[in-house]
């Protein structure tokens, strides 16, 4: 069998600071002290685009899938004990995180992610390598940490492995912190009346407490979202090899790296049920990063309710203070801003972005592979970030501190016209139209108009059923 | 209490073919044959914008509303028996689709649906007022027809409902479907082998099977997706009236109207849990437009693969040939192209723009009530609609008629080089790489290459090995 | 009644409505009173998808490329000059709206609007064989109305028209329109000074004057984009053919086509500089597009701003009232919505939608020919009448109606704690940083709390200087 | 080394590595070698959101107004001339990229960037600070860098400085460069004849040299579109300061300080003509993203196109050769994939998304500020600086090493059943089909149908007619 020559002559550092690496298409020269190898090298020069590298959490997938492989490689017979258990440490390390600055290679790279996965295969090699000492077995990128897998199943899982464990992992708790904040507010504020508001109108009061609660259904509903998608997208294509197929590797191996990447994450991960699919398609990324950004249509509004409902000091609504976080301007004195929700409302306009990009991308498939796959990472997995974060800011450093203007609020409740609804069922609708335009007009109250309007004296309400009618408390609790 | 006199002299129609009504606003003159009213009427005036409609199915699904609405408010002593009974007769008649030509008011109307929330209630009105005839009680829009709602709560519930219908009882079948179509060709394809592609390059055999077997999945999982937003979509704001309060509303109303809907059309909805999330936010549109893209970007990868697996016939793929189903150009004789699989790339084009009118429209929320409903309506039930009859009509005029060109797909799975994979066990990944490079080169079979290159008589493997190994059959099922 | 059988006897209408056409792919049965013939027919049947038909703009630009065509095509010996005739008066009939009953097929068709433009090319076949009578000479859809033509490149020439001359005939018009209705209301509120605000938060001084002509500047910008997108959406295909290189066209015939279609339509109309990248891609489109999506932002501030502006009228800003028209609420009796704003944005929304459709049919070319024809069409048509449709009416029944509460803008210029922000240049940004927050939390105005803290006294700036500086009307105008 | 305490001695750093700094809220540690101080630090700890900071050009373009202020502000009188020449000095430094360190705040931070500013007016006080010594005057952040300015103005015109640099410097030659590299492609392939494509079914013939050079007008009018939407690109808020008044500015300060960054940069910057659209809204940017996606569209088609040529080597169109870059697969030896076209793909998709982040960005000011600037900046920068990157490489290393395998595409071009249009003339559109369709069903060509049909014998057209009409490198330039 073919010799790899990691350790040859040929390949010890130059006194330039620079080495010479082989692959299959012949000699490259690599910086002396790196971990990776030719084709590596030939990604970082082919392409200088983005300076973006993959994101850590990324890596470190890709790391596990590799650590269960050499094992599950070892005890199905296809690797040498030895070698296995140093790819397997090896692997461990990076997906500790211990060797991130070895993965130079750009996002915007071949669309398999063939270089990453590439990438990490010499990594490790040269790593295992060093483990086995100079005299130790060699370790082949290709034919040792590679065993049995191809870029396009272990480097689309790893995509799926690193998106589940951050929305498992980080996103879903970060929401759930937020909407107990919110709960905690609509708490507080249950007894705060305010007058409601349609398309920004004065309507029949609620309570901003109620409102609150409202906000935790939306961030709870948010986390039904994604469970609901996790089943698809915990589903991994590892197994099918090249093309689906699983061409080159042995019966049992699928299930077993799954099961053991499934324990080492404590993630829900399941093996394709249709390897074909899981190759040629990345739906399931698609679907999820559709629910990303439904939570970051959530997140608009309730951003959005805030701030507005915070606007003022003295020319906006000001029903509500949210904490002072910083000077607000560099030129007005004393202005303070609602700062961390105009930071999750850009989170949230970057997240419809990114998941474009994902639809884009996810529709880009041909045959037997989908060759946008790093793209697809990066926004998926930048927007799980990017909302876990946000969350957890604005449940921390605003939401936790907002405190009510309640007299404002209730000022606001009991003036609003449409308090007089509840009169409806006395006056019937035009005739309580009446009613609430003339209180307009006359800027008198729906009490006083209703009084001097004789309907009491009609019969048409008692003055006891008047007041009732009339407590704005009241009407958010029919 | 109040007179809106429906059949008063005013009103009657004029000599010039208009009529006089009057609202809270005051008087407007309406097509004297015209069921609906002055409210309708002024939205007929105020909204001279697209020309478009609502769907016809979003109508019937606002008169279930009203007819559950009437029946329950009957029960609940808020109306009168006949006036009830009269109202749920007429709103029958429009559910069933014979008054949709009373519908005048543009998809671009009051953010709310006001408008044709109002065109509802002024034509059953219209309606009920004459089956109850000349000496039966006055049928008030807003005090009966519209008794214990508000358009806040009525008109979202019927975009939900009229969604969920369509979801359920047309999309759903719609992809069953095109899934059984295509599981019907994955048998019978099950052994036409082919080259893999994957980067558009050669790569190791796949069955034709496999690769429809992969889009039945795909589209399955479509459906997965679609139950599993069905209980976001599927929950009604109904009893929310106003602001989400409920003010107006008796007790036990929105649950017994839901019910009732439910009933009448085999749907699972439910009552909101929250009814602040469910009049503030719209997220459950937003998550099942999700889904609909999501569809669309698996139907975008299918038909593309379908285009290139049929290209030609001379100087593409040509491994499969569509049905021919008309002339495919105006010049060049006898020209035949893909059009279904080229409508349904239209179809998801659109879907995926519907869906980020739907984000942005979703995410425009402010307090307690979303002003865009109009449009989410128009996008997601358009998505839906557009989408089944995509699934379909593939089904039908594509799949159905594909026939595979074995031969052909045959020739390129054992002409591809990528057949040398098998060999990696023997040769490992370099040397394998010099046979299909040689191979290529010299444009000989790997076969060839390897018997020339001495690798069996040098023991490497046995020539059984070698033609086992070379079966591009077995390689699809390894 | 006229005959449609120059073919042959066999499609004499039958008793059963029918009559049987055919054409290169065989016999079909065609509505015997329908100008269309067998293409249309097998395009009617093969598309059940959308119900949405051409747009009637796009119909009569595709009529007015035949009418050219015809004549030019007699003028160069290739048809008959009585043909010739025959199809171009029909076409003219075409583009004047009067057959638009005669274009069945579906948007959602082949991706080229070869359906569409065979449909056409059988209407006018059909019209012209009845302006020549039974005895006249025989007109072929293919032969005589497709002479020197391709659907490749009249029918994206017929989308690239339509949408020039909606831009230049109808939104230009319409937003210049807007534009006059905003610089009219910027002039009458001059004088009316308002408090700015920034994060939604009080900021220094503006008049309502000012920001009325920022909306105007912002209206008029969109005219200079659409201009300045002109010279590529007005650049036709014609004249390509085929593929692009005009085959079967003979030389001069694409100049004086698009001279005779420019001349009848006013239309700054001309030929393809490359003719490849004419009918490959469809950029000028997704450019057109582009510029579209960026008015509608720009329309979705200023609605916004107007909707803030006029809420209320008890708990909100009430700056200014907007224009009722038409009862807002069917449970809350005199609520008045800003109906037509949120119309508008609605239409804003759907028009970034529809850009994103373009976006995606737009990346869709491969080879020679775009095949999203019909998708780009009706999205880039559909957002152009959108948007004109929207700015008259936002002009008119809208911004025309709007009044200033003067009072109350000045009183909340007068209170808003940036007033401070000119006595920076006396007390610097952290002592005016002081005076702005006890002003706030004493409720004083800024001017007590200067005179209470003794920086007159001081002599850091004279009563007169301090007045000076408070006029918030000088503020807007410094 | 340096002293920042000019504030006071409690500002020293103390023995744990931090010091105290203060702003108008109060105190704040601060790293002790840190040249930001409170609000820097402020803002850090506000905003641990995504990890990413502004753009590189951005922070330039940013000093660079601030290097402009600085000397405007000595002329006018409103700055020491030695303070002013100390932050010119500061700024210049920071300007060249030498202080990129010191800019640590998050991109997702407050919505007006004012963190950001403020960053920049507390470095440059800093350093200004050290430059003039212990015993020179004070340099303050607000009062000094800060003069004449306002978040407000600076940093919007921060970006459109940012994104008019990149575009004019970097995207418009990078552009250039590939349309010259295509244009020499199309040169070298001018007659390289092969089969045109349209629907991806064989067409009538076309050059490979017509196909580049439809590649090069594509880019040429990418360039095209950039350049139109420059003058509102480069149009600067500046100026406007807090609101768009100009409050606390001196006459002209806007203008010359636009002159002298315009001097500096090279750049065609102008003042905004409207400054209260200049603040309020961001359409420059929309606009100029727009642009940006239509020429990724462009990208798309011709990376599509090259990569469907490039297919095979055996099982696909295999017409061109793309030069090999790298091994193109961890498990297919010998593979070679078109790795190139793919990142140029995903930085496309990218690009698309981004886009639409620019759209929900730009939509969201209300009244005089839009609070999405960052989020603007990162999106708009990022998809030029992608962009430029990727047309580079595209020129590169794929476009320039491209090989013809003119052979075989002739033979294609031969072997298209479209060959038969230019026989329309001879034997009419529907006589051509039956040829054109018995050739495919026989397998023989157009040549041996004609005249074993006998049309030649029929004196329908001539022998030498026939091979002059079925000259493919004819059919190209009819």
């Amino acid at each position: 069998m073919s010799q790899p020559d990691a350790q040859s002559p040929a390949e010890r550092p130059g006194s330039d600071g620079f080495r010479t690496e082989h692959d299959s298409m012949g000699e490259v020269r690599v910086p002396a002290r790196a971990k990776w190898r030719a084709q590596t090298q030939r990604a970082v020069e082919n392409f200088p685009v983005s300076g973006l590298r993959l994101e850590s959490a990324h890596i470190a997938a890709l790391a596990r899938i590799k650590a269960a492989a050499a094992k599950v490689n070892a005890e199905l017979g296809v690797l040498d004990g030895d070698v296995a258990a140093a790819v397997q440490a090896a692997a461990e390390e990076v997906a500790a995180g211990r060797w991130d600055a070895e993965f130079p290679v750009d996002v915007f790279q071949t669309g398999s992610g063939t270089s990453s996965n590439m990438n990490m295969n010499e990594v490790l090699a040269t790593l295992a390598q060093e483990k086995l000492g100079p005299g130790g077995p060699v370790v082949h990128p290709n034919d040792h940490v590679n065993a049995s897998q191809s870029s396009n199943d272990t480097f689309p899982s790893s995509i799926h492995i690193a998106a589940t464990g951050a929305v498992v992992h980080d996103l879903i708790p970060a929401l759930t912190h937020l909407q107990a904040a919110l709960t905690g507010k609509a708490e507080e504020f249950a007894e705060v009346v305010k007058s409601g508001r349609t398309h920004l109108m004065d309507a029949t009061p609620v309570t901003l407490g109620q409102e609150f609660a409202g906000y935790a259904a939306q961030v709870g509903a948010g986390v039904e979202r994604l469970r609901s998608a996790l089943p698809r997208l915990a589903e991994l294509p590892l197994g099918g090899t090249a093309v689906g197929t699983g061409i080159n590797t042995p019966p049992g191996f699928a299930a077993a790296v799954i099961a053991e990447v499934a324990r080492t994450t404590g993630l829900p991960l399941t093996e394709a049920r249709d390897h074909f699919e899981a190759q040629g398609a990345r739906d399931g990324l698609v679907e999820t990063s559709g629910q990303l950004r439904t939570i970051a249509v959530g997140l608009t509004k309730i951003c959005n309710d805030l701030r507005w409902m915070g606007s003022g000091p003295r020319t906006g609504l000001a029903e509500i203070a949210l904490p002072d976080l910083q000077p607000g301007s560099s030129i007005m004195p004393g202005k303070v801003n609602p700062v961390v929700p105009e930071a999750v409302l850009m989170v949230c306009a970057q997240v419809v972005g990114n998941d474009v990009t994902v639809t884009t991308a996810g529709a880009s498939g041909n045959f037997e592979l989908n060759v946008m796959l790093p793209v697809l990472a990066r926004n998926v997995l930048e927007s799980v970030r990017l909302l876990a974060s946000a969350a957890r800011l604005l449940a921390d450093r605003t939401v936790d501190g907002i405190t009510a203007h309640a007299a404002r609020a209730r000022e606001y409740a009991e003036s609003s016209p449409s308090v007089v609804t509840p009169l409806n069922r006395y006056l019937g609708y035009e005739e309580a139209a009446r009613v609430a335009k003339k209180s307009l007009a006359e800027r008198k109250t729906i009490r006083e108009v209703v009084l001097e309007g004789g309907y009491v004296e009609r019969g048409l309400l008692t003055e006891e059923q008047l007041d009732r009618a009339l407590d704005v408390l009241r009407m958010t609790r029919p």
